[in-house]
Parts: structure tokens; C-alpha cells; sequence
């Protein structure tokens, strides 16, 4: 087992983040952008050493490892091009208006600055996209922050190794000093919570893990920002019409995406809601069946999977329809609702229910019957279920952060337009996503200078853009310059 | 007294609100915009009968509160205007894209929702522009979330006859039944805060108050957002060339400044900092005592400011200058580095500190012996102080939401690149504004719909773009409409 982290270490580690803080701040946006870009590339370039201690710590395939890899990478590089593009800045320039009622307008402008040194709580279940070089760190050195990750104890030894190459990519760039820390054991990420020099905190991990720290960070002498991502059922509702069109197809689909990375993912769908009378139980049955044992990220995993898969089993209703490598269980819509608080907690492990509806009526009561998730689907035909459509969509967007039409929720895509958070208690801070371009906001805040002379404003906020970046001038976007 | 909310009236404000979520939810943004125009002029037009009341209530003058209702006006039309627009909704389309790596991308598009009932706790001090029909409501409606505000007790009746003429303008444009509520009474307030229907709360108040709500609301068995405005000192630094080029205008200035309104501003300027030996003395005192005594907004309010102002006064090494109307006081950088506590509490009211600094480097440890203010100011002359304004600017950019150059933090364009927040203790939420276009982010989470089909989007997320609005699509804003 890795030592925990010395109090003095940990004191070194938040001193050096904190020292880092205002150079980063200083720092020009393409400095920043070529330092992240400098650990994208190592990052690459360490694969090979970094991909086998992570199937050793994991137990993770290689395949889906060096794809975490190139997400990551790729993801810190999507930063780097819109730290440079300007857009994460978030620049608005409103030039003054002498004229304007009731007084007369100053010219603002302003610009999103880092809230300071951030601590990053690691996940298990990957071991590079959430972890140590994930979409955290990387939001967060996007922004400008110093960043103290809290290393997950499921992968010690590529926790160590990644942030001795991201660190060394860093120096090697010219980034300050003290940019990435690593550190490591429960309390001693505890103790990093509750100290004042730490200004936000991301996390991805259990329910009542993530309730806890919420709680440390919330109600500090000094309030934080905690950014938790705690759980999620991901329930897909499939229509008639799709079973007509294609329930072969969606069975099998929901098989591999349940079954995918050992039913380890945050977005797996934990429930599929069919007809009755579906006629797809052969199916399922058989593609679950054919699903290999497969070992999971860690004992305490394994273990919380075989306790919740007993409970769930022993649920009044439920039934196995399928055990082996991976189990299916199959229920009713009345059932659920009879017993939801049971039937609708969440067992992170290779382990889905096929939940039979009876009525479009029970569709819909099933629907109303969960609350926050990160995501949820829609298995539907456009042109059959048009209305149907219409009537669900705004209940699952009333209670998910992304909405699938004909897909599987596994699998994030990292993009401009996505979106991965979801109302309470997917996640506790649902206005924020730890995925996605707007994920740097977590850590960012605004700051608006009052007629300031260009010769003192920060490069970006000054008339002639010498950047040229994207910025909203007098409400239009632009990345031209400004006259005052 | 105006008699607190009953439990039945709280219940059915509830239950209103609640019910109001969903359609509002479901409203198209230009529906929304009319209906927030309509509240705009509703308020233009019963300005005449509700500026006398808000006199009587809170004692402030008609220009004030005339002036105050049209920035209410105009900040819901303000809006109104960028919901039109489309930027309020911060659609984001990346259109499918099979040949990514390491795997295909689907269509995501994202599009910012409302949270839900929105719960405001009204100001005392701003009985328009942050009371019932402020910039919370207004941000709040705009996000589509109904609001119930919780009256400030200093201006009862006109709580509830502004909340009449809202209403009632709410219902002729058509917007649903319980989109704005009021309730009376800091229990009542309580009650509702806890209450599993709101989702959100804006406060703007004093720092006791706002610490205790903001617990509540972040420990809530489902936490929700506290968005908190609790105090703020806005020091104002001058150096000695800005003193030598107008230091007669930056005396005259500052005491306007911190006497405006009976110094019941947030973002009056709680002290100026000025070179020893800067000569102003006169100046200053004589303009101090010509400030003619004015009524405080009520008792409660006059009865703090008078135990603040004793508790100033007998700080050791703080003396009276000026004393009346308004009261100034007298200190060292030296003094206020030895009682850093006392001395940097708010104290609410027509009082002012001036601090004398010897020396440059005292200047600097000056500017950092403050915590997170709204505002930070400095005065300086461009050409001579290039350097030093450098320095500085990033010390006051660490410590405030708003850094003004040669001016005075009283009075806050309504604008886009307004903010009005700043690091804790000003605010809970550094992070968002409670001003200009960006706060009703508050109120609002993303969704991203993955692969669904034109057909059963909302509207402002197809293809065609129908009503015209700036969306980023594949990474660049436009109006245009978007191929799959």
C-alpha cells in the first residue's frame, strides 16, 4: 500500500500551489495554452510505460486504457485550442455610453480569472480520463489554477508515475512551480479540503463519499465550490414502435453498453424500461450470458458489487433473468413503483434491470419516478412516436443532463456542446459539467474593470486584441479591435 | 406590521410556483421576453403610485427611487432583449462526426434550462433594483424559473403592491399562474428554503444573515445553490500623482461617493487610502460636514449603523475628522495593519475611514490586508504610474469582482459586461453575478440532447434555427441554420 502523504508534504504541496497561483493568473493565455499542450504530448508519449501500470492497478484492457489515454490527451489539447481561440476567457466589452438612461455608462469589460489553487478528488473507474490527468485537472490548469490532485487508491502507482511526467512536461514548458501536485490518502485530502488556501474542489466518486466532502467544503469558515459527481442510474425507455423496428438491435446494444469496462462506468444504464409482451427476454438473456468474468477495478469494488447485487436480488419482484459474468434482473413498472427506494439504487457494478411497462400511462409514471441522473434515453421512431416523444423529452430533460435519442449512454464525448452533470443526486452542483469546454467555468470567476486605461489591462481586455480573440463587443461577438 | 405568510399561504405559493415550472419550462424564449416586458412597462406605469410608497418605507428620495424604478425596467428589458437574441440560452451545436478520434462524435446540443422555483430574499436598502422586481427576479424569469420573493421587512406594502402590478402584468401577457409569488416573515423564509420544491436562492443582505441561510440551503437534504451578497468594505486607493493632479476632485468625489444614499450602498467606499502628507484634510472635512443628516432606511438599520460607528470610533489609533450628517474617520496603514480586524468591519451607513500610507510598500500591504470585496478602486495618474498600477492591479483583481480605475464604486451598470459579485466574504458564489446579462446563469442548468432528431428538439435547437438566434455551432457563433 502507498504511504499517505506526511503533513509536511501536504504542507509543501499546498504551499507550492499556492505560490504557483499568481503567476498563473499572470500568465498569458498561450503561454497557458502551450504548457497544456506540453503535457498532452507527454502524456502520448509516456503510454507505454504509464498503460501497463494501469492494467495491472485497474485490471482494465489495454485497448480501452490507451483510449482513456488519447481522451485525455486530446482533451487537454481541446483547452489549449480554446484558451487560444479565447472563448474560455469569456470576454465582454461594453465601451462606454455617455448617453445612456438612467445614467450614463462606464466602459466595462470582463474577463473570467482563476479562483486559485484546486483540489481534484481522483476517480477509480478511470484511471486517466477522471483521475490524475483527467477533464478536472485539465479545466482547472485551463482556467489558471494551480491544481493538488487527491490520488484514488485503486491506481497508486500510475497516480505517482502520470503526475511525475505531467509535472516534468510542465517544467520543462516554463509553467511555474508548483502548477500540479499529487497527494495521497483519505484524510490527508480532508485536510487539503478544509485549508484556506484551497479554492474549489472537484470530485467524482460515491454517493455518500461526495455528500461528505460536499459538506467539509460548503461549510468551511471560508465556503467553497465542491463540484461532486456522486451517481447515476441512466434509465433507457424504449417504445413499442422501437421494439417493432429493431429490438434485436437494442437488445444487444444494451448488453454491451451495460456490460462495457465491467459495468464500471458512471453512465451506465442501469434500468431498461420495456413493453410487456416485448418477446426480447431470449435475446437479452443470451447476449448477457455470453458476457466473460471479468475482474473489477479493486477488492472494496468487487465487494460493494456482490453485497449490492444480493440485496437487489432478494427485492421483492425481481427476478434473474440472466447471472454469470454479468447479471440481468427483470421487474415490473409496478413493482418499481411499489418498492422504488430498493429497486432504484444504484449496484456500480456489470448488473442491469429490464423493467416491463404495461401502458404508455406506466411509461410515463416510470419516467416521474427517478430523480436526478446524468443521463437518460429515449429509444423511440420518429415518425410512430413524434408525440410520445414530445410529451417525454422535457420529463427526462427535467431530470438529466443529457438526453439520448436511440443511443447508449456510455461513452463521453468531449466537445463543445457536451454536457456531463445532472440534477441532485447525480451530481451536486448541476449548473456545472466536468466534461466539455464550459467545464473550466467550475473554476473560474469574473472580474470587470471599470474605465481602465489600455496600457494597464490585462493583453486580452485591451482595444487592439492583440491576441485576436473572441470576444463579445457591445453584444455582438467579435474578434476584432475596440474603439473607445 | 404586516403579518408573516401563513403556513397554508406558504404552502399554496408553493404548490403555485411548482406548478408554474413546468410550462414556463416549456415556453418558447420570445413568449418569456414579451412576458418580462410587459412586467417592465407595468412597473414604468405604476411608478407614480409606488415611488411614494417606497418613500414613506424607506425614507429615500424620489429622484433615487424614480431612478430606481427605471433601472428596473430596464434591466428586465435588458433581458428580454438578449433572450430575443439567443445568447441567454448559450446553445451549443456539434454536429455528428463520424471520422473522430478516438471514437466517432455524435450530434450534441446543449442548451441552458431552467433550475426551477427560485427563492429571492429581498434587499433592504434597493427597495426596486434588488427587492422584488430586481435583478434576481428579473434574472430568474429570464432563466424561466418562477419566483417567490421573500419581502424585506423595511418595505412591506411596497412588496406587495409591486408584486400586484407584476402579477397582474404576468397574467394579461399570458404567462402561467404562479410564476411570481411573495411571502413575509424570516421564518416563513426559512420554511421555504428548505423546502424540496425551490431549487435556487438569491440573497442580498448582511453577512450573519446570509452565512445562516446559505447553510441551510447548501445542508438541505437535497442541496441547492445559495447565491449570497453579504457585505463589502470597497477600498479606494489613491497615489500621490493622482493626489497631485486632482486631489481636490478625488476629496469631493469620494465623500459624494460614501454619502450617497445615506451611505447605504454595498458598494460604498468603506475607505480611502491616501499618501501621508497629501494635504485633503480641509477639503475632505469640509465636504463630510456639509452633508445635511437623513433619515436611515428604518430603525433597525439606524440603530446599527449608530453601535458601528461607536464601536469605530473607539478603536485605538482611529480618529474623528469630521462628524454630522456623515462621519468621517482617520487612521494609518501602521494602525490598521495592528487592528486589521476591527477596523475592516463593515459598518453599514454614512461613515468613511481615510487611511494614510508612508510609504509604496505600505500601499501594497495595505491592498493586502483585505479579503474578497464586491470592488476595488484605485486612482492613479496613466503616464505616471504605469508601473505601480501594474503591480497593483493584480493584488485588487485577487480581492474584488469589479476593479474601477479613477472613479467610484457607487452605482452599477446594467450591462453585459457587468459583474457584481466578488471573492467571500462579499459574496457566497464568487464565481456569478447578480448584475448584468450572466445572472440568470444562476438559475438556469445544461442539457445536452445527443442524436435526436429536429422533430421533437425544442425549437431553438434545430437545425433551421427558426427564430434566429446566436448559437455556437461546431465551435463559431452564428445565426445561420446548421446541416447534419
Amino acid at each position: 500500500m502507498t504511504p499517505d502523504t506526511t503533513p509536511a508534504e501536504l504542507e509543501q504541496a499546498l504551499t507550492d500551489a499556492a505560490d504557483a497561483a499568481r503567476p498563473l493568473a499572470a500568465s498569458e493565455p498561450a503561454a497557458r495554452a502551450g504548457w497544456i499542450r506540453a503535457v498532452a504530448d507527454a502524456l502520448d508519449a509516456a503510454a507505454d510505460e504509464l498503460v501497463p501500470i494501469a492494467m495491472r492497478e485497474s485490471s482494465l484492457p489495454e485497448p480501452r486504457l490507451r483510449g482513456e489515454v488519447a481522451r485525455s490527451s486530446g482533451q487537454l489539447r481541446m483547452f489549449a485550442d480554446v484558451l487560444e481561440e479565447g472563448s474560455l476567457l469569456e470576454v465582454v466589452i461594453d465601451t462606454a455610453d455617455p448617453q445612456a438612461k438612467p445614467v450614463p455608462r462606464p466602459d466595462l469589460r470582463r474577463v473570467l480569472v482563476p479562483l486559485g489553487p484546486v483540489l481534484v478528488f481522483a476517480a477509480s473507474n478511470f484511471p486517466f480520463a477522471f483521475s490524475v490527468c483527467g477533464g478536472d485537472t485539465a479545466s482547472a490548469l485551463a482556467a489558471g489554477c494551480p491544481v493538488i490532485v487527491k490520488a484514488h487508491p485503486g491506481h497508486p502507482d500510475l497516480s505517482v508515475r502520470t503526475a511525475e511526467v505531467m509535472i516534468e512536461a510542465l517544467r520543462a514548458a516554463g509553467a511555474p512551480d508548483g502548477t500540479l501536485g499529487l497527494i495521497q490518502g483519505y484524510d490527508v485530502g480532508v485536510t487539503a479540503l478544509k485549508d484556506p488556501r484551497i479554492t474549489a474542489a472537484g470530485f467524482t466518486g460515491s454517493v455518500p463519499a461526495g455528500k461528505a466532502l460536499h459538506e467539509i467544503a460548503v461549510t468551511r469558515p471560508e465556503p467553497i465550490p465542491f463540484y461532486g459527481e456522486l451517481g447515476s442510474l441512466n434509465p433507457v425507455f424504449v417504445t413499442q414502435a422501437a421494439v417493432d423496428a429493431r429490438g434485436n438491435e437494442i437488445a444487444g446494444g444494451y448488453v454491451g453498453s451495460f456490460t462495457l469496462g465491467v459495468g464500471q462506468f458512471c453512465t451506465k444504464p442501469g434500468l431498461l424500461f420495456l413493453p410487456a409482451g416485448h418477446g426480447l427476454d431470449d435475446q437479452l438473456i443470451e447476449a448477457t450470458s455470453s458476457v466473460a468474468e471479468a475482474k473489477m477495478l479493486n477488492d472494496r469494488i468487487a465487494e460493494g458489487f456482490s453485497s449490492g447485487l444480493d440485496r437487489l436480488r432478494k427485492v421483492e419482484g425481481v427476478r434473474v433473468l440472466s447471472d454469470g459474468g454479468a447479471t440481468l434482473l427483470g421487474t415490473t413498472v409496478t413493482e418499481l413503483l411499489a418498492r422504488r427506494d430498493e429497486i432504484l439504487e444504484e449496484c456500480f457494478g456489470p448488473v442491469s434491470i429490464v423493467v416491463e411497462y404495461s401502458s404508455v400511462d406506466e411509461l410515463r409514471a416510470a419516467v416521474e419516478a427517478f430523480e436526478g441522473n446524468l443521463t437518460a434515453t429515449l429509444h423511440a421512431e420518429e415518425a410512430a412516436d413524434a408525440e410520445l416523444a414530445r410529451e417525454l423529452l422535457p420529463l427526462l430533460t427535467a431530470r438529466a443532463g443529457r438526453v439520448l435519442w436511440n443511443g447508449w449512454p456510455t461513452g463521453v464525448a468531449v466537445s463543445w456542446a457536451q454536457h456531463h452533470g445532472g440534477p441532485f443526486p447525480s451530481t451536486v452542483g448541476s449548473i456545472h459539467t466536468s466534461v466539455g469546454v464550459t467545464a473550466a467555468r467550475r473554476f473560474q470567476r469574473p472580474v470587470a474593470y471599470q474605465d481602465t486605461p489600455d496600457l494597464v489591462l490585462p493583453a486580452v481586455l485591451r482595444d487592439a486584441n492583440p491576441a485576436g480573440i473572441s470576444r463579445r463587443v457591445n453584444g455582438t461577438v467579435t474578434t476584432g479591435e475596440v474603439s473607445r
